[in-house]
Formats: structure tokens, sequence, C-alpha cells
């Protein structure tokens, strides 16, 4: 076997399988549990912060989900594991019922769909089936959707930042592992135009895109033929769109005259440049420079691709520096700001300032041996880490200016503001902490959740809303975002935007809380 | 096509096919060149920082080069990419050469074995081959060795920190996607003794390792049963090496006296309990609490397992507390460090405070139309991003006490101290800057590449000491290690290794670096 087949079930913790023996082995194993996917913090990176989250990565999970089963050969090699004294960590019994039931086939999922603003707290996905197959599922799930949550989220910030202009993926050389193809596909989720990764663009039925590198330059360079003589063979190549890398030697003395000088050929014979990129040095001071090049040599359409350890921060930065040197020089500032694009690598593909989303994977519900739901809860020294037990639902409310202004967990048989009177929306771990909403101040209430797989149909049950295709997952989000209020959309210090829950909920917290507690101090 | 198969030639960046297209047009296409794989500084954490890298990721790049072909559907699909005036993309001509040439079987590897320590700017890997092919592995080599290494170097920290204690690998959950099959074959060979990613550990023919989660008792707790009984059902699972979780309810209260019963328990029938897991608290405050607690229950060689946001210093800082509180608290201190067991997960897996090594492939050669070698390079507007052009051969040389003192860069013909005679050690980026070195301070030298992979052979050469199985590389990296002066191995403001080129090798770059500068300025 090797380490690049992709996952099965078996892409797994340990300890989900030690578990899993102990409910099988215990009589558990057909109990219904439930089990809620949800986040504490938003990504903080320090000099900046998130003010939400774009969940993403819920179609590849779901697809996944569909038809992936345990192998015969890994049922092998577990039985082979063994414990200090030499006997076998898995039974026989466990094994047969592994073989059997290890698939998702059983379960059935409740989310928010793809590409949504989501919040701390949310319940995001909500699976539902037998204990220790929705047990087993628990490290994927978190896999596979806490970290391309992170980066689509990174991306819409960085989206932002740029204020219109397109923004491409570049990150795949520094990125983690085969992943990138994973953090393509977010980052396009998030708004970002392309990606230079080509496999992932391939399998997304998209086109990656790029402009040349160093290399080029270096080897007519190493030829001979010199950085005008390289531009010319790029042009040849791709006299449409083409984009020509400046910085090789001297980005205002070499690259710049010899773009221009290609450009002038391009134009003579038709075409319409591309345009340069700047990877090193002062780039927006370069930025302005080149614009003014170009404008003289009357190519004011020409793109400015920036690239080099860019992020939502950076691109800020630029762009402020920019609009100062650009009335300086007498550069058309919004005509620069708008021929713009940014090329963001490393800075993305890893969150830079915050490598990972904080979801976890918490048993809220149990069914008795009655088939009653019975409420679970854990019991921290730390209040945040409470989960918000039993089964729910989960709504956004809009305020009369068509914003969101608050999620709402409630009963599942409840709805915000059915009875039309005003409604409590308690705080999820702060005891006594809470605001009321009159039902004039509401313009519409959401339902959040939808079911989005069940697995015991044949062939397994995936909605079409769950997900989408690139077009549609990128305008949901988008088209999310813009119901926020600004000061949630805000960069740095944003406003924090509440998930709450409503008087019932609240008092099932409440109570489990002290009916664990109690079982300790009485 | 899906984004789990796994990569192809085609997980590269797009601007690789835009030059590989200009060098087949243009006629390079059969041109040798090489490129060097190298980083350019240690990873810095913040707080504290590498002092070395540990190499990892070129077994797997190896296995996968061996074997992987464009494939025809993959051609297709480039074949529809087009310019924004409908324009192909890519050319019929380059295509056809890609259908046929798009694998790595012309290209030769270079490079410093597997799991071995290296330092900035020491070419790791030297590609030689055809410019098309060796520009085209350009990302998928980055991509395969930056991630590993940083995670391996990550490891290998982690473990110094630990102080001979295991530590185990925990990060799947929330670390970047599929990459997480690669992040723990890289903290195993780091020095870590398992991880508990259950497929990958199947892949690499290990035991994965792990304990059980909250939901365990949460589930027993929802069904009236409560932690105690949910200890004893654990137990009844695994009576061998039973790792209980402690900190659902109260570690103190509940957690340590319930798993204290289950071990009396487990004793008398005949079985030795393993030990308890904190997940949660003051854990240097908890870890001698219950080795105390252990201890007077006469289980002194249960072990402490903890997890919850570990990293270097973390575990630094707790085993700094425990040694002050075992003393107060009268416990054993060498006895409770040795029965320490750590897991460590999202801040290894993401390299907490420094997320990406700065790993770059950089042209340095290209034959020219005779079949001579001629060296590249890339002037920069920062030094330090100048490589060491032309063909070059690397040695470690150690001190007269056997430590790694220096890796020098000579040409291909030179051998260190081979005419007995001083050598002058250079800075390789800042002019003049250099030691010099005696014979009689040197034990050894030592050379540092070996022909790794030769895809000329049918099969494809790969050599054995390239990489090796876990246990091989995991002891190449501890033996590698122990060589470094205690300076460069500090967790906190290392010592600077220096990788320094020799007088040859420091000519052919100040005159390269002065020819490109001339064709600017003169």
């Amino acid at each position: 076997m090797s380490l690049r087949e992709g996952r099965g079930p078996l892409f797994t913790d340990h300890y989900q399988l030690a578990m899993a023996q102990v409910h099988v082995r215990e009589g558990l194993a057909d109990r219904l549990a439930q089990f809620d996917y949800f986040y504490r913090s938003n990504p903080d990176y320090g000099s900046h912060q998130a003010g939400f989250c774009v969940a993403t990565g819920l179609g590849p999970l779901l697809e996944w989900m569909q038809d992936v089963h345990v192998t015969d050969a890994e049922v092998d090699a577990l039985s082979r594991f063994t414990t200090s004294t030499g006997a076998p960590v898995f039974e026989p019994a466990f094994l047969d019922w592994l073989a059997e039931h290890g698939h998702f086939r059983d379960l059935v999922l409740e989310a928010v769909p793809e590409a949504r603003v989501v919040h701390p707290h949310l319940p995001i996905v909500v699976v539902t089936g037998p204990l220790p197959q929705a047990q087993l599922l628990e490290t994927a799930l978190l896999n596979m959707l806490n970290y391309p949550t992170l980066i689509a989220t990174k991306a819409a910030r960085i989206v932002k930042s740029a204020k219109g202009a397109p923004t491409l993926e570049f990150g795949m050389r520094r990125g983690p592992g085969v992943a990138v193809d994973e953090a393509a596909r977010a980052a396009l989720v998030g708004g970002f135009v392309s990606t230079s990764n080509v496999q992932a663009s391939v399998a997304l039925g998209v086109q990656s895109a790029g402009t040349h590198a160093h290399a080029l330059i270096q080897a007519w360079m190493a030829d001979g033929r010199g950085e005008l003589e390289a531009f010319r063979a790029f042009a040849r190549s791709a006299p449409d769109d083409c984009v020509l890398l400046v910085d090789t030697i001297d980005t205002l003395r070499s690259g710049m005259p010899n773009a221009i000088t290609v450009f002038e050929e391009l134009r003579e014979a038709g075409h319409t440049p591309g345009g340069v990129r700047l990877d090193s040095g002062d780039l927006a001071y370069l930025s302005v420079q080149a614009a003014k090049m170009l404008d003289e040599a009357g190519f004011t359409e020409a793109r400015i691709v920036l690239s080099s350890e860019l992020d939502e921060l950076t691109i800020w930065q630029i762009l402020t520096q920019m609009a100062d040197e650009a009335d300086r020089e007498g550069v058309d500032w919004p005509r620069l700001r708008g021929r713009m694009t940014y090329g963001v690598g490393t800075r993305l593909i890893t969150s830079e300032g915050d490598g990972a989303l904080d979801g976890v994977y918490k048993l809220v519900g149990l069914q008795d041996e009655h088939g009653e739901w019975q409420p679970a809860v854990k019991v921290s020294e730390n209040p945040v880490k409470v989960p918000i037990p039993g089964r729910k639902r989960a709504w956004r409310v809009y305020d009369t200016r068509g914003h969101a202004t608050a999620d709402v967990i409630t009963e599942p048989d409840a709805t915000p503001f059915a009875d039309g009177q005003p409604m409590r929306l308690h705080h999820p771990h702060r005891d006594g902490a809470f605001r009321t909403i009159a039902p004039s101040e509401v313009s519409r209430v959401e339902p959040l959740h939808e079911v989005v797989f069940d697995g015991r149909t044949t062939p397994p049950t995936v909605s079409p809303s769950a997900s989408g295709d690139l077009a549609t997952l990128r305008r949901r989000c988008t088209d999310d975002i813009a119901t926020l209020d600004a000061g949630v959309r805000r960069l740095v210090n944003p406003h924090t935007y509440h998930v709450s829950l409503d008087d019932r909920t609240k008092a099932v917290q409440r109570e489990l809380v002290a009916r664990a507690r109690s079982s300790v101090t009485g």
C-alpha cells in the first residue's frame, strides 16, 4: 500500500477504532447517536482576525462518504496489531463487524450547505447514525472540513482586500503536500478567479493560470541570449494574454523596457499584451512606476500582476502606499487599482498566522435502549468547551435592513418568533447573558440546515443543494458575505456575530451541566 | 476526475507548462539543464527557532517519479484551455510532446539521502535532465519535500524537548487535508514513536496508537451509566495497555479515582494497566497529582499521557513546572519524567509559528548547443537570493571532536583538503566573508550527495540508500543530529551552521553576477 492512495474509512484516528470496538462489544453498535460539527473561534491571525468563516469541503466529503468501505487487506493488517503482551488489539468479533459495517451507508447528515457563511458554535454538520459508525467518521469529517474552511475563509479575506481585482492561487510549491488540491478548490470557493494548480483545475473542470518563472530568463541568459530574447520567445508561444516577469535582472532598467519592446512587437502583430508580473522589491513603488511606463507606451490596459508573500494585510498596505504614490506620480489611481492582479501563495495555503481551524465533532445525543433520545454533554473546566446538547435546529435571523443579525439554536419542533412574541437569545456559554429581539426587528428567519446525505438509500442520497459547481459555490459565498454587517466583515478587530440559544435549549444545557457536576460533588 | 486521485505529472504549476511549451517551440527540449533544490532559512517559530532541518520526503518522491505519466484524458483537457481571444493555450506540437515526454524517465537526481540533517543553501537535491522535463518536476518536487521536511524538523525538536519520553502524532483532525498522511510519515522520521493515523500506519507497515475520546464517557453518561462504567467497558475491550482519559468530568475528583478503581480490577485479573491521559487544565500540576495518586495505589509504572496544544515549547514549560512541583509534592522527578508520553497534534502538523519551508528549485546550469555546461544565475536585488551557480558537489566537514563544523560546496572535480592545504570557506552571499580551516582541525570530510534516481534505465534505478524503512530513517536522523554542536541543536536562538563555498565556486558566482549586472549598467 502507498501513502498516495487517498482516503478510505481507515483515514481515521486509532482511538475511533478502539471506541468502536467497545461499542460493538458492549451491545451499543446499533444505538443511534448524534454528533455536531462546529468550531469555537474564528481564525485569529494576530494582527488581523476573521469575523466569520466560509464553510467549505462538504461536497467532497459527501462524495467520498458514498462509496468508501474498509477493505479485506486493511482488516487483515489490523488483525496483526498486537498489545505489549502480544495479544491482538482488535478482537475477531470487532474485525468481522468492521468488515461488514466499515462504511458510512447508515448515516444521515444535516448540514449548512457548502460555501455559506458560518460562525463559532453553530452546528455546521449534524451526523446521526449508529454510534460506532458515526464515531468512525469523526476524523475524516474534521479533516475534510477544517482545512478547506480555513483556506476558503482566508481566500475570502484576500478577495476583500483586493477590492475587486482578480486574485490567483499560487501556493502549491510551499503548501502542505497533496492537500494543496483541496486548498485550490477552497480558494476558488472563497472567490479566487483561478489557481496555478493544473491537476486540481483539470479535476474541477476549470482553467489553470500562470505566467513564467525566472528560470526562463536565466536559461536564455545562460545560453547567451538575454532577457529580451527570452521575452520574445515567450511571446511567440503565448501571443495572447502574454504576461512577462520583469524582475529577474532589474525591474525598471531591464525588465520593463524589454517587456515594452516585446509588447510593441505584439501590438504590431495584432495582439493585445497581457501585462507584467512583479515578484520582488517594493511592489507598491514598482507598480506605480510600471504603470507609468506602460501608460507612456500606450499599454493602458496591460495588467500588473503582483506576487511574493502576499496576503490580505500586505495587499492592503500595498494599495495604501500605491494610492499615495500614484497621485504624486500623476498616475490615475482608480484605473491603476483596477488593472492589478494578485498571485497569492504560501500565506493563503498555510493560513499564515493561524494554521488550523479549531473545528470539533462532539457527541450531543444518544438513543437509550427504548429508542428515546438522551442529550449528551461534556462538562469541562473551561465553560467555552461545553457543547450545545441534544437534537436541535439552527436558524439565521435577518434584521429589517436584510442584514444577518444572529444565528439561533432551537429544539427541533420550534420555530423562532412563531408565537409573535419577543425572543431571548442566550449566550451559548455565559449564563445570564442574553439579548432580546422583537418580531418587528426581524425581516426574515431562515432555516440553516437541510438533510444533505442519507446513506440508507441505495445509492446514498446526496442533496444537490449541499454543494454545487464552483460558480454556484462562489456566488453563494459572495451573496452570504454581502448580508453581513460591515463590522463583521472588517479585516481587523471585527465585530462579534453571536450564535445564541433559545430559552428551552439553554435550559436543557444548564440542567445537564448541573446534573453532571452534581454526580461529582454530590 | 476527482480531487482525491493523487498526483500525476500535472500536479504542477501552470507556468511550468507555459515554459515547457516555449522550450519545445524554441528547440530547447533536448538541452540538459541542472536545477538545485535548497532552502534559504531554517524555520523561525517566533519565540523559538530551528538550527537545522531534517530532509524528508525523498523516498516517496522517487517512488512517485518512477511511473507517473501524463494521461490522454489530461492532454485532452489541456487542449481545451483557451486564451481570451479563444485561441488554444497549448499548441498541438506541445501537446504531442507532452503526451510522449510527460514523465520523469529522462532525469537523474543526486541528493542528500532522506532523514539527514541539512542546512540553508545546501543543495539537497540536484536534478539533471532535459530542460522542459526538469522544469515540469519543480512544483511536485518542492511540494513533496518542503512540507515533510518542515514537519520532520518540528518533530525532531519536539522529540528533543520530551527528553527521551515517547511522542505520538495526533494531528490529523486539524491537519491539512490528505497531507496528514505525509505528515505522519515525517513525524515518524523525525523520531515520533507512533501516530494515531490508522491509514498511514497500515500503509507504512507500523501500528497506530491511541486511547479513547471524551465521547466514550459522554455516551455512557447519556445512557445513565457514568464514567466508572465507561472505564470498565473500555478496560474489558483493552485490558492490556489500557490508557484512560480522565478529564471528562473532573480530573482529580472523578477521572483519577475511577481510573484507579479500574486499574485495581485489571491488576486483580492479571493485567498491567497502561496509564491515564490528561487533555485539559494545568497539565504540569495535574501530572504531578496524578503521579502521586497512581504511586499511592501502587501503579508506579502507569504512564501519564499528555495532549492538548503541545509543542516543543509547551513541553519544555510543562517539564520545568513539573520538576519544581514534583519536589514539593514528594514525587520522584526522574521517574515521573520517564513515565510521561506526549500526544502532539495541531502544532506539529501545522508547524505552528512557521507554516512553510522556503525551499526553492533554481536553474543553475544549462548545456549550450555544443554540449558544454554553462552556469546560470539569478541576479536579485536581494543578495541572499543569488543561488550557487554551476555544477557542484557538497561535503560535510567534521572537526576533531567528530562534530559537523561546516558544509562546503566545491566544483565537481574537487575534494576538500586533497592538497593538504588550509581551505577558505566563503559565505554564500556576503562577499569577502570567509573562515579558514586547516587540515589538522578536520577529522573527516564526507560527500553528501549520491545518485539517488536514474530514470534513463528500465525500470528507473532508485538507490536503496536514498531513503529506507522507518527504522533506518529514524536512526539516520538521530545519529546525524548527534553530530551537531549543542549550540546548533538548541531550541531557542541556535548557533548558525554555515554552508560555504570554496575559492573556485565563489569566483564563478562572483563573475556571473558581475557579468549579469554589467549587461544592465554597461
